[in-house]
């Protein structure tokens, strides 16, 4: 089969089969997704070397220990795999709720009613418990999903894949509500991305490449889960034991995720003090710091910071520092720099911290805690499929309801409108 | 100066304009809003004057009648015009509502609060009041705009806007909140179409041709505002004098709109006695009909509709006519030939009422009542600024909430994810 034929036969399975899920009772969602669970487990040693191929193919084109570690299906990774889809089984089912209604003075009778979006397509890279965790939250959610894994772990995906397919067909769903595009051939992803009217929305979880990739390419519509050039911003008269902990945090628990922050702001009041007990800290926890004259002069020795830096998202244990001499030079900097995902004041002033929630413009502001919060679970939404970095339709974590949209329901007796 | 670097102005002017806007507040933006219809108002001979330019080129051009009456502002146009911006400031302010929040376990507090998209822009074509519709929409809801009118009401379109920016003016407000294209050269659109990072969101507003060329040209996000082909389906025991008023409004009322009914659906137990009846009131309101075989059957005489007419959205007094034999081939065929927009049941019986209601797939479905309700106004929402065939953001009625989005905010006192 040509690659248009093998992709208009996903786009039009996955149209065709997404009335069987979008009806579908939570009840049997539920089942469903227990039996994925199930599966996984009982097929660990096929997942294993299946996986092996992977990783045997990516030792041979000399991936990096890090991608082939996250390539890898531990046996504690294929039991968290199983444990995710059995959390989805537990989350509330979005699809039916009600969300607002009225009547209106003419004796009409309206609502808005959640129903799923349809038909999903995920492009996503390298970790393949993806391919697990993106299906299950677009099943709960009576969305068909394509999902369009990396070449990387084409036989991991095809793996799992095939447990989800099973699970269906045990229970007599039509499996097109999860199909794997089974091709590595990157001529068929075009014909996915302007699928208008078999796909509803393309959502790429990766690099900014694949991302800007499918923003160019795609007509159908797209969600994007760009990079987070995350910032603190330590306000005049803060708490500094408390400032130190959070910068701490914000920046070393975790730094290859996209909530981790990535330049450190310092009102001048604070920054002699300041620096003196964070300076250690990071020198500890191994940060590289790359700063402005102020904060050079206060820190000698470190590197300079470039234009490029207050724009660069490191995922590292790199640093950028900058001394602001006021509040609004903090919220300037961020709003400019910045990719409005998570950016937080440590701060004891209270006006001083509403204009900080008022004028950052970003998808989560925070105030005294840390930028890593920002996540679907721990903001307690459940899972999630990603952080929207857009400002249509989901913004901040993207979890069931987000993958759903509503319709309009009205009711009358005959009225006509004038 | 180019036409890149004067779309490079345009769209960061925006950018820098729309903090002012976003953050003014519902007293200065309904200040502004009533300052343009009282501008409107007094300048209606300039108005007048600018428009006659219009619409001598138009006639120069060879415009149909249809499309040189569309154009044309009347007294009676220009007071609406003015009205409708009153009526939006009359509006409440979506900017600042808190959407949902909650409490964690560990203390954090967060909520979700509705902020403007931030830069809007409005590609239309011909009508020049929607040059004071959307900007005046954009201006409530905390948005900068960038309206792009069609080159027929060039003239019209910035004598219009003349009065926005001097209300701007007057009320302190940088006028570069709501900027008019002052070209018709086409090759300006793409620049404004690709300005990722400066406009948050595109809203086509006219015939099919415009909408496809913006979809495929554009990396921001598109909104669109696509064709209705509305179905009403006249159920197995409906109530045939209810069916006949129904129908003759869904398709007579106003039969160039986008919610205005184009395929009828009659059950076979009911096609006799509902045809007899309906057919005389569709050939005194002009109506032309194409049917299937049995309601050529029924109605001899009668066109017969090709395949391609169950796709066509006529905006016009032509219907096509299909007699179903049961509730789920109407359903059927409306998920498959309709533009999932607006579609009717007429029905007295309650289980299939709801199966309609469940399994329609459109943005609005109705029961025992016209199509035509699908509207923002109708709907109770105040003014829209289109109907939204897209699933993601807005579906349906796009009004002030729907030019807004969110952000999280999230207070602390120094927690930290372990």
């Amino acid at each position: 089969m040509d690659i248009e034929a093998y992709a208009g036969k996903l786009t039009t399975g996955a149209r065709e089969a997404s009335g069987a899920i979008a009806n579908a009772s939570t009840a049997l969602k539920d089942t469903v997704l227990h039996r994925i669970a199930d599966n996984i487990l009982q097929n660990r040693e096929f997942l294993q070397k299946e996986n092996e191929k992977d990783l045997a193919a990516g030792r041979e084109a000399g991936l990096s220990a890090a991608l082939l570690d996250r390539l890898t299906l531990t046996d504690n990774r294929i039991e968290a795999m199983a444990g995710a889809v059995r959390k989805v089984a537990g989350l509330k089912d979005p699809v039916g709720r009600v969300i607002d209604g009225w009547m209106l003075p003419n004796g009409l009778k309206l609502d808005k009613v959640r129903v799923p979006l349809g038909v999903v397509c995920i492009i996503y890279e390298s970790r393949p418990n993806v391919t697990a965790d993106a299906a299950s939250l677009c099943l709960k959610s009576g969305n068909a999903v394509i999902l369009r894994g990396g070449k990387e772990a084409i036989h991991s995906n095809q793996a799992i894949h095939r447990q989800i397919s099973a699970a269906c067909e045990a229970e007599g769903l039509d499996p097109r509500i999860a199909q794997l595009v089974q091709t590595t051939d990157r001529a068929l992803v075009p014909h996915l991305l302007q699928a208008d009217g078999y796909v509803d929305v393309v959502i790429p979880r990766g690099g900014k490449g694949l991302i800007r990739a499918v923003v160019e390419t795609a007509t159908v519509p797209v969600i994007k889960h760009y990079e987070g050039i995350c910032h603190t911003y330590v306000d005049r008269g803060a708490d500094l034991e408390m400032a130190v902990a959070i910068c701490r945090h914000a920046k070393c628990q975790r730094p290859g995720v996209c909530n981790a922050m990535e330049t450190l702001l310092v009102h001048e009041a604070e920054a002699e003090e300041f620096f003196t007990r964070m300076g250690p800290v990071y020198e500890q926890e191994g940060v590289e710091l790359r700063g402005c004259a102020a904060s050079q002069r206060l820190m000698p020795g470190i590197a300079t910071a470039t234009e490029q830096d207050w724009r660069t998202e490191y995922l590292d244990l790199i640093l950028s520092v900058k001394v602001v001499g006021s509040l609004e030079e903090a919220i300037e900097h961020i709003n400019r720099y910045g990719s409005a995902h998570s950016d937080a004041i440590v701060t004891t002033d209270f006006a001083r911290a509403q204009r900080f929630l008022d004028e950052v413009n970003s998808a989560a502001v925070f105030v005294n805690t840390t930028t890593r919060w920002h996540d679907g679970e721990q903001f307690g939404l459940g899972a999630e499929i990603g952080i929207s970095t857009d400002k249509l339709h989901a913004r901040g974590p993207m979890a069931l309801e987000e993958l759903t949209t509503y319709k309009w329901r009205v009711i009358g007796e005959g009225q006509l409108r004038e």
